[in-house]
């Protein structure tokens, strides 16, 4: 693998910003729905790229994701009910199979052809549902992003999830520059060896920002102190890995000063970001780790840590969204610091992504690995060829 | 009394829908703003057509309407006090007649012409105060519709009020598809033999619009059970009288199967609809029944019974109106149906008349009885000439 | 003193209202930030003219006012914490000092110089801090309005805030016409003597308009009944003294019928407007007595009578609000009548002033004294040479 590895200027210059009508999704990719667990035979109605869906699961257990919205008279499907085969509408009665088409309407025979909803690709893995917002025939099951932590027998997750009032893009800035966490995340990860240690910026294959940073000989913050069970001084490194549109792995690794990195902590935290509106977004997380993989105690500790951590993460965020849709700034940040060079990196692939898609509606930015299992660490039913 | 039935085609070509700005309102009409026992010597602020409006009764009882604004500046007289024949405002004590005259300024002695709050013909018939809206010269008191069913000896209301946040149109839809009773009143009075049985629409004198549907030999939904004490099969009929733009009369009768007509239990449900705002409605209802007339458990019953029975309505419609303001469909319903046949016919007989007074605002659109009594079911005071 | 009394028409005309884009503020002047207890070392947030400040004391005690929002991503500064000389931002940790200038960027060595929060010319004063929203080298110390009796020896203050969603011009219209004290003060200051009694009007310096009014041989109302402790009838007179943008003094004095008007319980009513938004006020308010000082219970009991007035001030102010918004009417007030000429005169004296100030961005309206004191009652330290 090579790395475009870019010389990281301490001040550089911040890119236009987008106008507010200037589109800022990718639609031909996998996005996260939903934990697979949150969708049975009930109806759970969510909104992704300003779109109102429901999702469910068919009677043979498959996923279904389809438009919110009876085509009769609009009236939300979500309250509507599931009988079997199919999903009912709860104004007049109109059924519709797993495809949207209608297979009934009480009171006539004939069906128009018009009669029918809209659905959406979407499938099961790794514990995810995942959805595809874009063109239905370019959704390949091949083209979902690898977040196979999730569900890999080497790896125990806590998870857990944030719907924050902010524009997903604030929120990969937010991931990509970790310095926050000393002045933010005090309490728990952050602690002055964070923002005082500079990042490594990089970009691989045009496909992944990723922003290194090493701590060498520190206090540890609270939350590792907790979990390695000591306040000795140790070695830290940061990986912040983000994949546009909101794919984000944020590798995390702790060990004593002295001992050897084979025998650190790791922890690969997954951030999975899609976007509710222009202005709103759904943040699901899992926290997984490679040790101590039986200690249920230890799972639902570092959940809650992880909560509290992204509560902090959501008010500043929320406050930060209200003032640039008050200001609107013409170009963002409006003061670039050193610290941005990740995130500008970012949202500038991102901005160049969008653009190939709304040129060329069958473009298709295939999935990259986030990163590499050590050998023997990776169970077989997720290992990648490297 | 000649009625034009027309051929019910199965899927209507919807009708292009009104622009957001485009009227939707009638004015030169008697309109219901509130039961008369709402209105006293106490101050009753009430929105017509997007107008405030106070209600209270003068000294000598009669019902006033005004507007709720003192013109010195604008605040409502709503928060003034009523003091013998006058209204003084609550700020600087401007009094106002019930003629909206002003008659006294503190502190000045001259009183300028244009020292006048509008006022609105007003009346009471049926336990109910009307409000007319357009031209003041053309409030002519015969016009009012005749709702007698209210106060009549020979009825038993039981009555409510409901305040939707919805266009009053989608309520009409509502009220002329009477197949939403499956589906969204199964604990009341739906089930399906209703939706199964297509309704007879028509449209008499250019004035109203009916529905009239039979179902023969079905199980009772629970509603009727309870009222007629009994779980027998029985035979109903139900027809949706609308005369536009907010009088609707839905006559429901039941008699067990095997029995005459003429021993239906016939309920004579009035729904009046008064425009709040162009997306809120005043929804005044009376359901009154010919039968058990001294029995005020069941009238109590029955109230509780339409109430829940709105607010299941109320939860639709109000659904239906955000997704509606939301996507602004060019026509309406999206996907006409069957069932759909009343409502649209409703809805271009509303738009004719409605652009009828636009073209001529002296235009009047007279009332025509809703339906008729049987003979010696109608108590002498009310007695309609047929 | 010379003053222009001008003759008072029963009927003003009213001038063409601003349109709702036109400036209303005045910008090179001191207004009201705070009560000076109010600010210390903890931040202080605070809209004035649209524009969100934070306020806070460095380490010698001085004020500072600096905007909210930190220039790297905007995220407000009163999220930050003070430490020391610098305040920190909650986010990223930037430092700037008192004067706005960044001292330290985490992570970075050079700092650019647009890393700076724009400050605002502060100074504390006669218990309250002032801030200069205008061009800061204008900003002359000399230009404080004179409100000494909020801390003069001579006088014992009872104060309070209130904050209204109105704009401040409609605040200044209530306060200078007293008329309304009779229908919204029943209470407390207000009785038909008031509303009765016309004013006389006068504008001083083009600076200060002021409205005048004697009642003689009155019932007090229960407010004056309770300081005086007596029910006999009194001699009153009120002097409502504004000066623009936002200053205004109510004398308001007492003495009984047949003593002298040297014996007069004097009061001396502060009411500072500083416009928080276009429709929102801050309304910081002193009630200064010249009798009895020591007696703390009047203090108080003075404090809650102001409150619950001003209360009853805000209800009709914010209905006033709402319907000025709703209806957007082309003249103000809608209805000229003769308890308009004092705010008629304001507004117009205000408009002239906002004119020159955007003509001339230097002008400014240097202040003039609201009243005089009688000889001996002014402590050493507020003497004015008159």
């Amino acid at each position: 693998m090579t790395a475009q590895t870019e010389p990281v200027a301490a001040h550089v210059e911040a890119a236009p910003e987008e106008s507010s009508d200037e589109p800022i999704w990718l639609r031909n990719c996998w996005q996260v729905a939903a934990f697979a667990a949150e969708v049975g035979r009930s109806i759970l109605p969510r909104m992704f790229l300003g779109q109102p869906v429901i999702l469910y699961r068919g009677v043979g257990g498959e996923p279904v994701a389809m438009e919110d919205r009876c085509p009769h008279r609009l009236v939300p499907l979500s309250i509507g009910t599931l009988d079997g085969p199919v999903i009912r509408c709860g104004y007049h009665g109109l059924e519709f199979g797993t495809d949207g088409k209608c297979v009934r309407i009480p009171g006539q025979d004939g069906i128009p052809a018009t009669a029918r909803v809209r659905t959406f690709p979407v499938l099961e893995r790794y514990s995810l549902i995942w959805i595809w917002m874009g063109e239905p025939q370019l959704a390949n099951p091949t083209l979902v992003p690898d977040v196979h932590w999730l569900d890999d027998a080497a790896w125990v997750p806590s998870t857990g999830y944030h719907r924050m009032e902010a524009d997903y893009r604030l929120i990969t800035d937010n991931l990509l520059d970790l310095s926050h966490e000393t002045y933010v995340h005090q309490k728990t990860i952050g602690n002055e060896s964070v923002a005082d240690s500079p990042a490594h910026v990089s970009v691989e294959h045009e496909r992944i920002v990723r922003a290194d940073r090493e701590m060498h000989n520190i206090v540890p913050p609270p939350y590792f102190a907790r979990i390695m069970a000591s306040e000795d001084r140790i070695d830290r490194w940061q990986s912040a890995i983000y994949m546009p549109p909101g794919i984000h792995m944020t590798e995390a690794g702790v060990h004593k000063v002295g001992t050897d990195r084979s025998k650190a902590y790791v922890g690969r935290v997954l951030h999975l970001l899609t976007p509710q509106t222009k202005t709103s977004s759904h943040y699901f997380w899992a926290m997984n780790r490679n040790y101590r993989l039986e200690d249920a105690e230890l799972t639902e500790f570092i959940r809650v840590a992880v909560q509290h951590t992204l509560d902090e993460d959501q008010n500043v965020l929320e406050l930060q969204m209200r003032a640039v849709l008050k200001e609107r700034p013409t170009h963002f940040p409006p003061l670039a610091i050193r610290a941005d060079s990740a995130p500008m990196r970012a949202r500038r692939l991102l901005r160049k992504l969008v653009k190939g898609e709304i040129e060329n509606n069958t473009a298709v930015a295939a999935p990259t690995p986030l990163a590499h299992d050590p050998p023997g660490a990776l169970s077989p039913k997720h290992r990648i060829s490297q």
